[in-house]
């Protein structure tokens, strides 16, 4: 840290994303990402004639993109806000909601990691909530009123969701905080908080395009709530980069919304995938959480998570690994194609049965 | 406002971006776009078969986008930030080297106006210095080591630029605060500072592919400076949104590197539009500063600022107006093609002449 910077950024420990490294082409499946290319349509709309007007500053009000998603949601354009990529999304809500004093937060404390991130950055009183023995929220503990709540649903990194019904006594219980639901995975099989949205105005959903959508590379997250709590959003966007959303990903992400029956049966496949590689990892010994989510959070009983997390890097497959005590044991491996997951298995195999010859 | 939102954010005025009318085509002259499209090599590089990598994350760390820029320049990867946009490092310095206390920020009166945005957004103590008579900049008011200090070179909306010795004695005169040189017009005429970093460990240069590269539809700004300041805005740009940059603006960065007297050309072009547009509006009485960036800050002794304004957007010519009083006898016209500044010449002379008619 430069002598210049604010000292109190000198504890600030960013977040760090999934390894990307370059040495070998890897089977990636540490970081989420769908293992389908954008639809069709979404490739026609990135066209050269779209490039050639990129002297062209994009709509910041991204009215068309807000419709296209409004219209799939059955909400109305003023309970969208979008941005760029969902974490853009969270970063506001600690911006504009939480502080050291009378906006405290609360969120489970194994969970995205960056939601201690930013409420370390902007110094936001707040409180890491342990979860139960076997990884699942204890309602009781977000019903006190006295916090915003921030809950990804299902969970990261356990896929662990809550029912509808559980998010909407959250919601009932706050009626003085905001309640943030990051439903970044909810296309793979929980339920989706956007029909509480215009019943209750301390709710925010928010949701990505980065996983079930294909777009990851695209950049674009989406919030739904009450029109006032989207406005304050907007606020910070325009006070901080209002043009934050190219133009590229504004059509793609138009285009999306039309084929969102190609990602609905994306997700389909997926959650096929995801079945038939946990019962295949469960006969191999490994204990796993009810995943709802595009990943797949499993330990072994007979290899050590970071023991399998090198070995199969070595062997040229990527999965994610936590050196938090808590859950050191895991490995979070994201759910890709059917091929990609065979390749896993039987790599899986090898070193177990090696690790079981050399013993 | 909602009761949820942080209460320190009620003054708060966020930035007005120029207006984007969709209501009829408009000559587009408000928003310092450039006339010319991307080179044909961007548009070859945002193929569709880059297209169908979206599933897939761009690479946080920029690697290839940072190395090409920083071999057009002639500095290390280590001296080069990319962002989303040079509004969003601009967001990044405030929020990193700035605060209510021990890091006061000053900019001048005149000048972008998002300066004073992030500075209420942070609850920064900043002073707006008042600029001289003819809207030069004061040096003596920039040389008391008390202050960050925030300075376009060329200015903006005046086009005035500082010579490369000011900008250095600047520097030189505040080795305990950093000097941020927004240069987002720097390519039209201007000196840029690009060479002092090397130098100096307290200067941030900004630049943007938005103007003379382009592409402000692609959101892509960076900035150079020594290795330590570059390391503190990249911990808090992977405190908030790692992966800002989408794959598409990443190839089209690259892309538009490689094609740079291709853009070198469309400068000269538009310096040579500049250039005619001053001199046959001089000549219609217009009071004209001495502009080195890609717009005109013109006053007319014949129509006030904001008729002139009215009148050019009823006949389908947009230019950019604002009414903070010091200034809003003047318009801020973006120097497009030499068509487009023709037919502004020819519709201004109309306006004034059918105003001369009607007294």
């Amino acid at each position: 840290m430069s002598k210049y910077m604010n000292s109190r950024f000198s504890g600030l420990e960013a977040y760090t994303p999934g390894e990307q490294p370059t040495d070998m082409q890897y089977v990636k499946l540490n970081t989420n990402e769908s293992p389908y290319p954008p639809s069709d349509g979404v490739i026609a709309a990135v066209n050269s004639e779209e490039v050639s007007k990129l002297n062209l500053y994009p709509d910041p009000t991204c009215k068309a993109l807000k419709d296209a998603i409004a219209s799939l949601y059955g909400v109305k354009r003023e309970n969208v806000f979008v941005s760029n990529g969902s974490d853009d999304i969270l970063n506001f809500f600690f911006m504009a909601f939480c502080d050291e004093r009378e906006h405290p937060v609360k969120f489970p404390s194994i969970s995205y990691g960056f939601y201690r991130v930013y409420a370390e950055l902007y110094g936001v009183d707040y409180k890491a909530v342990p979860l139960n023995e076997d990884f699942t929220i204890n309602l009781a503990d977000y019903m006190a009123n006295d916090a915003n709540v921030v809950i990804a649903n299902p969970n990261a990194p356990t896929g662990i969701a809550l029912s509808l019904d559980d998010v909407e006594s959250i919601v009932v219980a706050n009626p003085e905080r905001v309640v943030l639901v990051d439903e970044a995975y909810v296309d793979f099989g929980a339920e989706s908080a956007v029909s509480l949205t215009n019943k209750y105005k301390n709710l925010i959903v928010v949701c990505t395009y980065s996983k079930s959508r294909s777009m990851a590379g695209a950049r674009l997250g989406f919030a739904i709530a009450d029109a006032e709590l989207i406005a304050d959003l907007e606020k910070i966007k325009y006070s901080t980069n209002p043009y934050n959303i190219n133009r590229l990903t504004m059509v793609a992400g138009i285009a999306a919304i039309k084929d969102n029956d190609y990602y609905v049966n994306n997700c389909k496949k997926v959650i096929e995938a995801r079945e038939y590689t946990v019962k295949k990892l469960v006969n191999m010994g490994f204990e796993v959480t009810p995943s709802k989510a595009n990943f797949i959070f499993a330990k072994s009983k007979d290899i050590g998570g970071k023991e399998l997390y090198l070995e199969l890097k070595k062997r040229g497959i990527l999965v994610r690994h936590f050196d938090t005590p808590a859950i050191c044991e895991y490995n979070r491996i994201t759910v890709g194609s059917r091929e990609q997951m065979d390749k896993l298995l039987l790599t899986v195999e090898h070193i177990l049965k090696e690790k079981g010859e050399n013993i």
